[in-house]
């Protein structure tokens, strides 16, 4: 889990620690806030939310890691062939994401259709990483062969999308195309930085190649230097270098282009050499010569894949290590292949793998980095478990809740049916799920043991540890190891719980599982409980509850014709706010009876769509899931006493003994 | 202290009530709450405050009153002759209203400029009493003499000022003037009430007069009625009579209407005789016979004011008994003539003059029953001992804060040129002023001695007691107990408090103190402070908060020049917030450095016009104060670590040891 990602997320009040250095000085601050602090000339807390509200562009960032000697990386990825390759590359984002790049591009390929709504262009591999891994991005685009008009069109659909960075290259000729001038309206890279800027002004960052061994199609290393002089006079921000061996390649060329007047950030491009085939392919895609030194290396161990891959990390290291030392890299850009290994590897020893996890802004995974939701502090608690759904479900919404729940936003949630987007898909195959699940049910509680497995972490009656759930995008949250125990004995009772809280009274906002935010607060939260459960036990549920005039309950099945609830309909409850030093309460999470009627919606749905699908048709597994999605409730309960800590189970118990009791009574008569 | 004048106001969550009758019965409601409820088809918390955003009409009100067989009143007011009258009257206006009637009324007085701006007009005191005494108001308009332009102005100056109720009248020619219809546009009450309808829908609740003597002018009682009856069929709400002596007279009157066909509810006038030359004057104008047995029995003690008194309380009292037992009537309306006593003792017999003390809604005395502050639910803590100020400053905002304290209102306050307003003119004379904060003073510990008498409720060095107070148009708010002897001590040293709220880490709503809201909550206050303090403290208190990092602080002289704090000037802090059942969080009251800013004015002006004014202008006493006015600083200190109390003792306690620590050096070198 990660949320630091984007420099505009996490903001410490700056104001405040000017005046009390003494003070601040002895607190833990963690290395995102102390980055935020550094970053943007002024990110002490504005508006009301933990957020900085002011834009801060990459370019900024990375010239203020620059002034303040402050290290960084940043990864490059390329568009996956299929549809499968695209979910498994979301969750590489994610994994890459918790090392905390400043920021990650994709690479543009014209010949897949690169600004398309399919799930493996550039275009929407760059959407997803920016809006639902929250990565700050930056979309390669390349010119050659394209008309403005086109051109204007994937410019303004990156912008819908909100990236803010684009990577402005000629490109090549496809494969066995000759180059044909005639083809396009654009003939350089500068055409494309001199378009951007003529129709977007300022809104993107642009960044552009330099070739430290020249350009392969210039006439000289010093013409091709001149381009470059060119592009970042016409309005690029920052260099990126095509992929070199060695560091004095680097250095000659960062003098070079000081000589001649460029003065913006020069990036270098590491490659660290992951395997024989692909370092020979790059090296014939990028017309470059791999060194002797290094084939010679190479050559003996060419079939060993792992000494290959240690001697590439090995090398990388020593370049990486060379550069850092030269005093003019403070940033390294990664050519990662899509691949993990080799670059975490070398980053871990660089020491730029950020392992600490930053302390959370808010209780939930924003997991976009899109700076229209940079004021957003408020969300259903429904969707905590699956962030990226409810990203794209509110990805139409032009303001984001920010201090309250907009009552008025409920009803404009985008449709189900986009629902199983590849960047909610489970990266698991579908034997992976079966053994999990169970590759055969006979009755209901063998679904019961599931969720109680899924809970407690043991494993199932295969041996398997259940690491995948229907209705989660992310991992168990460490609070509810506070409520395990319970939870676990009613989901074995049949009450399925798919989302829950503990009750907490004013901790600490330091605390470490259930603390958000700024460190100078206290962090509150009712108990809440959400579950599907039999219609047999509704009667029984809502008797109970008669009792409970502090619990606040919302039950519905399937079809939505019973639905009962004690909410006002107008009214959202604040079940996790913070209050903290010199601020607005916070208040983030909320339960809301409009919400809840869609969410449900696709709360039923998952049975059939990632479990029930799992199985044949006319199965007797897919007859059972099929039956719980159409008879039982979806129930949740909130307990508004907090400081008395949580009476949910309490009334489950109640809940369970009336129908005992109901059930002797029914079967003595 | 009042504030549930306005069913608009304190609104509980019925619909949870719905569901957990057991529970609910057993719950302490006070008399607001229960009718609240029965009032308003739903008056279920709507919105995200502790109001109904529903408007209810004084009618409906009515209605569901008779509905439900619940009992009220309502008083009738004349405007002052004279404006120190005026401020008398907003007196009688405040204390009335802790009695709780359903709304009271204004008579128009066309001799006087009734539509006027001036602080003694029908108009302006219609206005203050909705808006800046919180009672539900209905202004009397009459239309002889008038011309139809005329009337829609006044009509419309009603409705901007939020006047929601007019009692439509024919009225008379001026005395010694003789009747004249080609002076005016309206020949009867009738043409008036068609006016009304016809140009502003039903915007209005309109009230008729019924004579159950029949009106003076009239043919017959039986074409009086025929009026009556025509005028509510084009569009009158309710009928109030004129005054009568004798229940039957009403109880023949209230049945003869019914016969005829007017259904809508018909309440008593009742007037209760509190002198015999009231009684005299009263009857003259209204061309009413005193009946004999009243006669019989006030002729021989004439001259008794006492003995009249008291034999008219019984006698109204009998005949309000003989109404209300008679089943027809739910509703008194009182002709007060502006003295409190007689009313008062009759509604307190009668146990309609409501002793108990609703909760309080929030933390804050709203002060204003118009419709459009229904959904206001924060405000800065500054004007919280200054509510009639607050109103009045921002009575020209279109919307009000709710939910959060919106910062793009700061800005648009109100000047303060119009502070000195009648509504917020202290109910004293010069001399009342000068006993209670000293005739003669000799040096600025004569002020320090004023402010710590008139917190801890000793008397002064003359032997009184200080009832009045230049910051405050309220009594001491009682949270104010809970740290007096703390505020007694800095005062008498020279921190001149004038607001503060001790620190609250999660008190049930219901807390007699410092409860608010709903019974079902929890409440919290930051601890605050907010005093005047001589410019030497200053650097003293500036080194000490360096070691408060959970203190935020705002300290200004009267120019402004001197201006600092470490508030983020974008972000306000909560110091007053609720949580309950069902809701989002509530925070009413909040410090915010740009209300600050604009607070300051009026804080550091009150000095010269409320006490430094009662000076001969050389005086010493004059200067003293005037110094003080210019050389002070106004300090506020919020102290955000609540559930640690306050260290805002330990801040002033360091900071007078540091001060006199200093002081002994300088003497010393």
């Amino acid at each position: 889990m990660t949320l630091g990602n984007s420099e505009n997320q996490t903001v410490p009040n700056s104001h405040n620690m000017h005046h009390h250095e003494t003070h601040h000085e002895t607190r833990h601050l963690t290395q995102v806030l102390k980055r935020a602090e550094s970053e943007g000339t002024n990110v002490a807390a504005k508006g009301c939310c933990l957020q900085s509200t002011r834009y801060v562009s990459l370019t900024e960032k990375i010239e203020k890691r620059i002034e303040n000697n402050d290290r960084w990386y940043s990864l490059e990825f390329f568009p996956p062939r299929t549809p499968s390759g695209a979910a498994n590359l979301i969750g590489c984002f994610d994994r890459m994401a918790a090392g905390q790049p400043l920021f990650c591009d994709i690479t543009w390929h014209p010949a897949g259709d690169p600004a398309s709504d399919k799930e493996t262009s550039s275009m929407m591999i760059a959407n997803t990483m920016l809006n639902y891994c929250g990565i700050d991005t930056m979309l390669h685009i390349t010119c050659y062969g394209a008309k403005k008009e086109a051109m204007l069109s994937y410019l303004n659909k990156a912008k819908d999308f909100g990236i803010r960075n684009l990577l402005a290259l000629r490109g090549d000729p496809p494969v066995g195309e000759e180059w044909d001038p005639n083809k396009s309206d654009f003939r350089y890279g500068l055409d494309l930085v001199k378009f951007i800027r003529q129709h977007f002004g300022d809104y993107f960052v642009i960044c552009v190649a330099g070739y430290p061994q020249g350009h392969p199609d210039s006439v000289s290393y010093e013409e091709d230097l001149g381009y470059l002089k060119e592009k970042v006079d016409h309005g690029a921000d920052f260099v990126i270098t095509q992929l070199f061996f060695q560091a004095e390649t680097f250095i000659k060329f960062e003098s070079d282009c000081r000589a001649i007047g460029i003065t913006c950030p020069i990036i270098p491009g590491i490659f660290p050499i992951q395997g024989y085939a692909s370092l020979r392919n790059i090296v014939r895609l990028a017309k470059l010569d791999v060194p002797k030194e290094i084939l010679a290396c190479i050559e003996p161990i060419k079939d060993n894949d792992e000494a290959i891959r240690h001697f590439g990390v090995q090398t990388c290291l020593d370049l990486c290590r060379d550069l850092l030392e030269s005093g003019k890299v403070h940033g390294l850009h990664f050519y990662t292949l899509n691949r993990e290994f080799a670059t975490i590897e070398v980053l871990k020893k660089l020491g730029l793998w950020l392992e600490e996890q930053p302390m959370r802004a808010l209780p939930w995974k924003k997991t976009s980095s899109n700076f229209s939701r940079s004021k957003e502090n408020v969300r259903p608690i429904f969707w905590s478990i699956r962030p990226k759904s409810y990203v794209h479900r509110t990805s139409n919404w032009n303001e984001f809740p920010n201090g309250r729940w907009g009552l008025s936003s409920a009803p404009s949630f985008g449709m189900l049916t986009d629902y199983h987007l590849f960047y909610m898909k489970l990266d698991a195959s579908r034997d992976e799920l079966l053994d999990e699940w169970g590759r055969e049910l006979t009755c209901e509680e063998d679904v019961w043991r599931m969720f109680a497995c899924y809970i407690s972490g043991e494993k199932n009656q295969i041996g398997k540890v259940i690491r995948h759930f229907p209705w989660t995008d992310e991992e168990l949250s460490s609070e509810t190891s506070l409520i395990q125990t319970n939870l676990v004995e009613i989901n074995r009772r049949g009450v399925l719980t798919i989302n829950s809280q503990p009750a907490v009274n004013g901790k600490p906002s330091s605390d470490p599982i259930v603390g958000w935010g700024t460190l100078d607060g206290y962090v509150y939260q009712k108990a809440y409980l959400e579950f599907f459960t039999s219609a047999d036990n509704i009667p029984a549920l809502r008797h109970v509850l008669k009792s409970f005039p502090n619990v606040n309950y919302h039950f519905v099945n399937k079809s939505g014709k019973v639905n009962e609830t004690n909410i006002d309909d107008e009214q959202p409850i604040a079940v996790t706010w913070g209050v903290f030093t010199g601020r607005e309460i916070i208040q983030p999470t909320v339960v809301d009876s409009v919400s809840f009627m869609i969410w449900k919606d696709e709360a039923f749905s998952l049975w059939t769509e990632r479990w029930g699908k799992l199985y044949e048709p006319e199965s007797r597994s897919h007859a059972i899931i099929e039956n719980i999605a159409d008879t039982y409730f979806l129930v949740n309960l909130v307990d508004n006493a907090y400081p008395e800590g949580s009476s949910l189970w309490t009334i489950l118990e109640a809940m369970f003994e009336y129908q005992k009791n109901a059930k002797n009574t029914n079967n003595a008569s």
